[in-house]
């Protein structure tokens, strides 16, 4: 792709109401656009870092047995009413009328996941169900002021899965944290497991997936050891503690929370009368989980945790492009075609402006790879990573392959 | 995939309201299920359907320049207001209050495109522009009764084009017309391209792509030489008369409308004030486009037109597997994982179920190749397309090779 024909440059200001770094850095890069409070457009760059998460996720979620699907996002009050969240979760779900009729919008699908499984399931033998889809969510949050982490609509992978006994749940809901795990790995993201508070979803404890940043909202107490974490709205030891197994004082810290996992036991499919007859011809009531991974807040927790004061520094596996070329001289169109050629993802500075600018736009971008061909670098390309200060002049195929 | 575990088995039964041949064959065979009224869940079989469909779409309009992007699904009224479409389209527009802001629903995204355009152009340099994204519509029809072809919510891919000129505006407007056939190609549905009316969109001539079919809520008057067509709500000549080429006699049929492309004019950008600087320094308001097709929306009509008594007969480019393995003995279990390790897609029918049962909904599914591992086959495969009635005894290597 060519910078010039991209469709939204780097911008020098972001709203001034956006004080976050991740917004900061995402809407003077050009990933993303605000349209208004909490609620963002992906612009192509946000939109093929998007792209790749969501490959990351269906591909981890694939190998637990997850079925992907599609669920509406508008949804019949009388759904919502058969929990009782039509009237708990008022808050925060967008409620509307017309002709007569009372929707919700998706701020969440247990509901709809449940509805969907009680008509197509009967029997023990129809278990386990593991369904997932991407789709928005709509969430009318009082605090929408951390950029695209806290969002009033958003991209979500939500996975539900109810099983025959709570053994089966339990096996499933711990593979799925592994999986998580995994996949917060790919994404250049260490997490710690954090025990929390389920909120509108249920009294249950739950595990949230915590990332260490100043910026983030929640609060956790963790051993550095790994072997115990909770969010402070349940913790009831004090930083500076021992963990049980010794290995240091408990630490406090803030936090972004970017997946959470649930566990419901019996509780909504008694509410919502889902059930299946067992082997020995009575009714059973499946034991339900329910596991969301925000897209849209992974891509703002990468770029709050991975940046410098010049910009965004991608991992490669979400980067955006893997290479950012700089041309400043005419040999530079070629060096472009013959990298495409080669299957890599590139995105060519074509612009008509200073080598500075340029370098600064690459820097900000954050893409792992900065080659440059100009009239100083001669019949050899220059080879920098983001990650690193160091700069080299390679031939054009030492540095593709460096690249592929 | 075992199709004992898919999600959501063949039913006999579509529910009694659901009239049309599209929803009643995608309902019956697990494709999609129906939340309420003109809404309809993607089931992991109807998924797979709906991403290849979506895939066909991507290529041909990355090809025509398109730049992909997501734009949000919840939109200001004040953007809205800016067209006066918050008041002229208020019957089809989901609108809501939440906490005195007033939003409403995407019914379309011309004013949010518009919205973000004249935020990162300036300069006639910026043109033309070219964003398109694949997202949910909501529109509260009136007559929802057509099964998934007419949708309250519904999966569109819509693209967006602004222009420097008129003349560089019509160019696109046909090579979109262009790459719109190459679609409906691929995916097997044969268009009319047809003038028609507007709506709330605009008042100058539209051109749909319509699908002949009875189910069709659209009624065209054509020429079978592919000179002429035009919707009858605008259509001033009458069925019998000659086209002006001399073709034939022009035919009048019922239709479902699979695309749309729309010029705008000027009148939109006037409204929302998107104008950029030409190279004399002069304001000029840039030509508007916009380019829809619905993707739930192009699955029912491809079930529309292609089945016959038994079932769905799905093209190979959109079919959900390449192939349904209807396993009878213990040897079949082989055969599945050796096809799945040449990287076909593959349902295999394990269920412990009758022959004619895995029979009936092989032909319901409509997935290309039934292949067949028998007692009676031997050592040899079963093999039968499903718009053949004529059956083959292969050795595995032999139907792999057909199929790949």
């Amino acid at each position: 792709m060519k910078y010039s024909e991209l469709f939204a440059k780097s911008t020098k200001d972001a709203p001034k109401d956006e004080v976050s770094i991740n917004a900061q850095l995402l809407l003077r890069g050009g990933f993303i656009d605000k349209l208004m409070a909490g609620s963002f457009s992906l612009l192509p760059l946000g939109f093929r870092v998007v792209k790749k998460i969501e490959a990351i996720i269906r591909e981890e979620i694939n190998k637990t047995g997850g079925q992907e699907v599609l669920m509406p996002l508008l949804h019949p009050k009388s759904l919502w009413n058969e929990t009782g969240r039509w009237e708990t979760a008022k808050d925060v779900m967008y409620q509307l009328k017309k002709d007569d009729h009372e929707y919700a919008l998706s701020f969440t699908h247990e509901e709809i996941f449940l509805d969907l499984v009680r008509k197509h399931t009967q029997s023990f033998r129809d278990y386990p169900v593991k369904l997932y889809h991407f789709s928005t969510k709509f969430r009318d949050e009082l605090r929408a002021k951390s950029g695209i982490l806290r969002g009033r609509e958003f991209l979500m992978k939500d996975l539900y899965s109810l099983h025959a006994d709570q053994k089966g749940f339990e096996k499933y809901y711990w593979e799925v944290a592994d999986a998580y795990k995994k996949i917060f790995k790919r994404l250049g993201l260490e997490v710690i497991v954090t025990e929390a508070a389920g909120g509108v979803f249920t009294k249950n404890v739950t595990h949230e997936f915590q990332v260490l940043s100043e910026t983030g909202e929640d609060e956790i107490i963790y051993c550095e050891g790994g072997d115990f974490s909770q969010n402070t709205e349940i913790a009831k030891v004090k930083e500076g503690k021992k963990c049980d197994l010794g290995h240091g004082p408990l630490k406090k810290a803030k936090s972004i929370e970017v997946g959470n996992i649930f566990g419901f036991g019996q509780e909504y499919c008694k509410k919502m009368n889902v059930s299946f007859t067992n082997d020995k011809g009575e009714k059973v009531y499946p034991y339900f989980g329910s596991y969301g991974i925000g897209l849209t807040r992974a891509m703002g927790t990468i770029a709050e945790v991975h940046h410098d004061d010049k910009g965004i520094i991608w991992p490669e596996s979400v980067a955006p492009y893997q290479v950012y070329l700089v041309g400043l001289n005419s040999k530079a169109d070629e060096v472009y075609q013959k990298i495409e050629k080669e299957g890599i993802e590139v995105l060519f500075d074509d612009r008509d402006v200073s080598a500075g600018e340029k370098f600064k736009d690459a820097d900000l971008i954050g893409i792992p790879v900065r080659l440059v061909v100009s009239d100083k670098t001669g019949e050899k390309i220059e080879f920098k990573k983001r990650t690193e200060e160091k700069t080299e002049l390679l031939s054009l195929d030492a540095a593709i392959s460096r690249i592929s």
